[in-house]
């Protein structure tokens, strides 16, 4: 079975993004074991410095490679971007060799820079978005390449 | 008042995206008037030939026309894509124009190309998402938008 690793920032706080979440999740289930991680986001005051930003980052990597596992994407703005039938081929590539697939998506300060350099990255979308609303663009379209995928009808 | 209308296929199924819109509004009428014009998705059989999906297409320009007000977007997929901040600055470049802004999200099978010629076309992100998940990305990037001009703090 195909596996997937989301590795993310915080519990989801709004009620109807855990009930999107929960629907993706459930739907996917039929394709693949999805394993949500969520990482606790470094404290920062309200004006960070871009020192303290650095360093709280870099204090996330740490955290976050403790749950990296197979191949490895992490969403960016400054990633490569896909159309839907392009991300659909680039996961089954990828699953092609190595059973297990993780994103990262980072906090509302990004993914440091270490990270970045080190994986694969992908950009959902120019605009940024509030990154648990990235959580749920994430998993609709890891649904919809399944759908691509094994011919499913779904909203086009 | 700055005003914004947003015409859009249908009513929102899912309760988890009807409450995502609801608080998006709600935090947007501080700001200004949002009208949310949904109007039917033309009945197509399950897999509708290309000339039946184009004569669809055209049925609906001939409602959404009707629905258009001030300066006017459509959300495609082949729109020019901008930032945040780039999308805030074209946001209010426009108000400056005209009081009220019409954006316009198709339905599964698009737009009709007389709609998409005739008006600036904005592009979210080169990934297909369901037009309902759509309409909360949109209501959130004006929120944002706001929240940019007005120096307001929002997640980054």
């Amino acid at each position: 079975m195909y596996k997937i690793n989301i590795v993310c920032t915080g519990s989801l706080k709004e009620q109807y993004f855990k009930e999107a979440q929960e629907e993706y999740l459930k739907r996917l289930s039929r394709f693949c074991d999805v394993k949500v991680t969520e990482f606790g986001e470094t404290r920062l005051s309200s004006s960070p410095s871009t020192s303290e930003i650095a360093t709280a980052l870099d204090k996330e990597y740490d955290i976050i490679s403790s749950h990296l596992k197979g191949k490895v994407f992490v969403l960016s703005l400054e990633g490569k971007q896909y159309d839907s039938e392009a991300f659909c081929k680039k996961l089954f590539d990828s699953f092609s060799m190595s059973d297990t697939i993780t994103f990262v998506i980072g906090s509302s300060y990004g993914l440091s820079q270490k990270l970045k350099g080190k994986y694969d990255n992908i950009c959902f979308s120019k605009m940024t978005f509030p990154h648990h609303l990235v959580r749920i663009f994430l998993e609709e379209q890891i649904y919809r390449s399944f759908t691509i995928k094994n011919n499913i009808s779904y909203h086009k």
